[in-house]
């Protein structure tokens, strides 16, 4: 082996010019992105809009190494001089607040630049649907970065489930559970006063930040769409404006039943994405803060915990991610690393006018972004209609 | 130490004399009861009807290696003439079918036999308030047999919530999931055929039979009442004429939201009745199927693991029930020793017209089996009525 | 099930008599013999010289309501009233301090009371001869408490690694640690005493309070003897006349080699008996604090977690000990409970003339209370040497 | 926060120029250092002599995208290159099988590129003695790729033990434990040949290859030398030239004993760097498989679980290394991120003339690698000598 997934992979011929828009100093996010790309090895980061502070821009830039005539104050600015330029970014990574994402995505589709955005992708159900009538009409790569189907360990649950390792999914147990809004907001915090705004964040806060990742895994893994839900949201840490905590329940479109569970005030979980999925002749269980093990308890038999790396079980569609040998752990870097690393093969083939190879990629593009921006809003209406069952629509 | 818990509970004088209803060959519950009385050192099982039965009343009987003429055909006959002995029983264990242990814990009170009662109590609330009343009147010890709060570590966590450990409780989820439904019933099993028949086990089964004990614990454990539920009932396992999966919200007194789920159809799942309690300072966390460590998760400190045994954080109402040190497991066995103990302490203190030694008993009572028929009752009406919203009454 | 394993198990006509020297108040072993007892439900104990002090001997019997006239202050007048009764008992448990095993045991042989001694079985090799041809002339049963082999996932283990599922045994790694000996030694405590003074706990302390087990349990599951082993003693705790560490290499009888880890001086260590045994096809893992579980690792195939219950991988030989349905945990008790079934079989046996069933008993008996003395012995011999490799002889 | 440790560590003015001698196709360590490069972000990979083999050389300079005229076929070509080219790389990685990297520092050490050994730094103590020479005689940066220690959760324990956490370290369980070398060696695998070749390899292989970090993670933890050891060599896995697996004793400068377990014959372990380590005040464990937590077992308390994040009971020394938020995994990407980070403040300062700022650095260094070499051939000597004691010399 050389570089990681070079056997299945396509060799890259060259590096892809990546910028971003936000992301910059106080944004965690931008951090995911920018090592993601960097591991992937497959993207240089070449220019950026990181804030809309003109100094934390240009201070961020420099974090950055950033050339400074490629260190742009306002994004409008930096999505025309890009594509003006012979070597200008191929892609951008939009890690701004969400309300923001649609008129961004726009601008850089304008001008033919593929797109890297942040999920929730939009505020509303009519955003996606232009957004996705200018994706269609641009044809640009579209990429929405939820980074945890990038375990080898999720992508191994949603290939044994498809191969019917449980038999037929009949309950799920979904969670995404952490602590950090159990206290008192930063009054400070540039990062939580439009978290708690509807005007920025959307028509839930909790929900649209980590449910939409919970949402996006149970139906990347189960290989169902659901139909209905119903939700609650409840304030459970210190008093604040928007709900930090959702009860859900959900249905399947073959009619199994799910609970999620979304918090951001259980003190003790810190970034608990969790699943367990239930079926006929078995169940799968995973929590993204183990994630190099997935159980396994196929009925009346042993359990098995099946353990990140090459062979021992692992099917192919997730050894295709593993980068390293089993127990020199992988984590969240390297999810983020696998996820860059095959929206650059899509990018890259687009830019040929090939199509991607078949089997080796399975990005979450806009239409699942539209499913989490779908889910938000559909859990907002039940919760403003008193916890009854809405479609998902 | 000589026997365990000497330092804590009152010596006991003799051994009580017990008898059994129900239980016998095929019942695996009142194997739990028997081993729960013999591990106290508190009790002799002297008598039985332990079948309907008369062969296999005898010969479980005998298995038990009671005294030929103390194996009943008929419960109604044993009470008869147990009550007209002068080494007559001093306490009645009921462990047969839910239906008929109204019938039979009246037949035992009015002749004065202190009663030990499986959950859950009773099918109907009209059933529950002829109990009490009964109870009343009779002034009989009446025990309601949850074990699980009988591990120290579950009393530890009662205790640090009283305590403020993890402040104001603010949300909850609590399940209790097992697997042998999922595949299909053994028809000839006597145990399955009575848990598919409303008319015997009343208007749920899954949520009825490991329902109550997870409801019951939510109340122990929190130390508040459930005011609300909705609930849908789910068959997730083979074809069945009951649900084998409900999914719970409820509400608790101080309007905390709390999450259920209740299952006999989970593929790994054994008997996984398992807690996580959080506060607005921290968080606590239980499995049965660990039972010696509780995770206590105070917000912003290292998360502390809480291993029972003598000292290192252990309170004193869960130290009184630690019977090994601390490593040398114990297990569900020992809870129902733990249990029986405290209810041989009530029982010898009624004989001798004696009040119970104050903070040493906390028996699960006539009251507390009364909340467990109330829960399965209210969670059938919200069913029927589609999962609304409806008072725990 | 009626009582748990009346499947395998032959039944019992009537409870055995049991009587018990040392144990009392202050000692925790006695309790452990007590509830075996009980559980098992094929003993009643009705005897006992339970302190050299007979103040405690006979508080110690009213605890455990014996009747006035078996609670002895000596256990010579014991062994002699006892052989005297019609109703005198069948087997006596031997408690006290190891010096004197060998004096008690062989009273009771001499009465033809069948024995069950706890190990050490003896301080030197010299003794264990003599009891050895004591026993074979009395043709008395004589079992040797070790209950950790009646897990019934440890039984699992040696099962497993017998029917070639790790294939060769090729290295062990074998430990008890504990840490109740960190700390000064408390000047008041009997038990403690006798721990510190090589006259009566013989040539190790740690090592045989402790490493006794661990060295019985690697021979148990390997199904390998040790030939060879050097050992060196250390006191990692509060200073202290005698070991409370022991660093072990072994070799068994197949040549692989092994290293072993005792201690009372490891914090967060409580009862930790713990092996891991590799072959050249796999591996197998098990911790006595988690009993409930075994971890088999087969060589390029997915981990596999065992969990005691019916079926689900579970060989018939660790089955038949199983007492509680999956998940209803089961524990320290319950292995006495099973290891006092089988030694209550064996005793109705002789007393019958009767063989015990074939596959349905294997004793710790007098000849592992043999190896074990052996091993304390050799372990000494090697750590008086410097540490050199011995013989085990 | 924008990049992570932009709190902590000094900015980076720009990335520095990193070349690369051996790791190309078919050597697993180069992706290490290269992930590590990358993930720092202050290093760019812009030469290397990837393979000993041409053509291997230039399709590995191909994956990693280095310019053609920076593909060297020979590693003193490219020192030579290199040092004669304005934007020549200022540091160089040594990935090459063990006998070599002294040839090859001596030689880029003499053109004044700063160097970045693998670990074994060399055969024998005589070619430690030279290259520790030379190293003072040019004065350039020496590390030793030691990643573990770069667990924050490693560094935790270490900071801890400094404090006073544990108490007096008391003894040490330290292993390294893998399962690859279970099954007999691929016969056409390159980086076997060399490893089964005490010619290219030295005297050891397993405790060469992994025993050396578990001698540098003890020396690290405690904080303590080890002044003698004693060592038993064994093939466990098939039949091979040289050992799969060690057994040692070891001696800590205060007298504290440790016992060191190495193997790659054990099935089910996979890169299980272990540490126990215990004191007169408590415990640390911690296990390279499970990286984001510490176990802290204090006297006599709760236990502690501690988690890699901000606050939360992390110091300072372990907190300055954190990257992502708590539960956010971390992994082994992670840790050869934070090596590099280091190793490249320290590049850094040397060529701007200035210091190292304190408490900033703690970077393995060439002192680490000749303690690793010294370990080596000490085991090397007590093997050979039977299995006695020797300094470690």
């Amino acid at each position: 082996m050389g570089l990681a997934g070079t056997e299945f992979y396509p060799p890259a011929e060259r590096r892809l010019r990546l910028g971003i828009v936000g992301g910059g100093r106080g944004a965690l996010v931008g951090q995911w992105h920018w090592s993601g790309a960097r591991l992937s090895n497959r993207w240089d980061l070449v220019a950026g809009a990181l804030s809309s502070d003109p100094e934390t821009a240009r201070s961020s830039g420099r974090d950055w190494m950033l050339a400074e005539d490629r260190i742009y104050d306002d994004w409008r600015e930096m999505a025309r001089a890009e594509a003006a330029r012979p070597d200008g970014i191929e892609a951008v990574a939009i890690c701004t607040p969400n309300w923001s994402h649609r008129m961004i995505a726009e601008a850089f589709m304008d001008v033919g630049i593929d797109i890297i955005c942040d999920k929730p992708m939009t505020l509303s159900r009519e955003d996606c649907l232009a957004l996705e009538q200018r994706q269609r009409e641009t044809g640009v790569v579209f990429a929405v970065t939820h980074p945890y189907p990038y375990h080898p360990m999720a992508r191994q649950a949603q290939e044994m489930i498809r191969a019917g390792a449980i038999g037929t999914v009949r309950q799920a147990q979904v969670e995404y559970a952490q602590d950090w809004a159990t206290g008192p907001d930063d009054p400070n915090s540039k990062s939580l006063a439009w978290r708690r705004d509807p005007a920025r964040i959307g028509r839930a806060s909790a929900t649209g930040d980590i449910g939409s990742h919970a949402f996006q895994m149970l139906e990347f893994v189960t290989g169902q769409t659901v139909t209905h839900l119903r939700a609650d949201f409840h304030v459970c840490g210190a008093p604040k404006a928007m709900e930090d905590t959702a009860f859900l329940n959900l249905r399947l479109a073959n009619g199994a039943p799910a609970a999620m569970w979304i918090t951001q005030a259980a003190p003790g979980n810190y970034c608990a994405l969790r699943f367990r999925i239930y079926g006929d002749k078995g169940g799968l269980q995973w929590d993204q803060e183990f994630p190099e093990t997935l159980r396994y308890t196929p009925l009346n038999a042993p359990e098995q915990i099946i353990v990140r790396g090459h062979g021992a079980g692992v099917v192919p569609a997730a050894e295709r991610m593993v980068l390293l040998p089993r127990g020199h752990g992988e984590s969240l870097s390297d999810a983020w690393g696998s996820l860059y690393r095959e929206i650059a093969i899509a990018v890259a083939a687009r830019r040929k006018g090939e199509a991607v190879p078949e089997g080796l990629l399975n990005l979450p593009d806009i239409h699942t972004g539209s499913r989490g921006v779908r889910f938000i809003n559909s859990a907002a209406d039940s919760h403003e209609a008193g916890g009854s069952w809405v479609p998902l629509s």
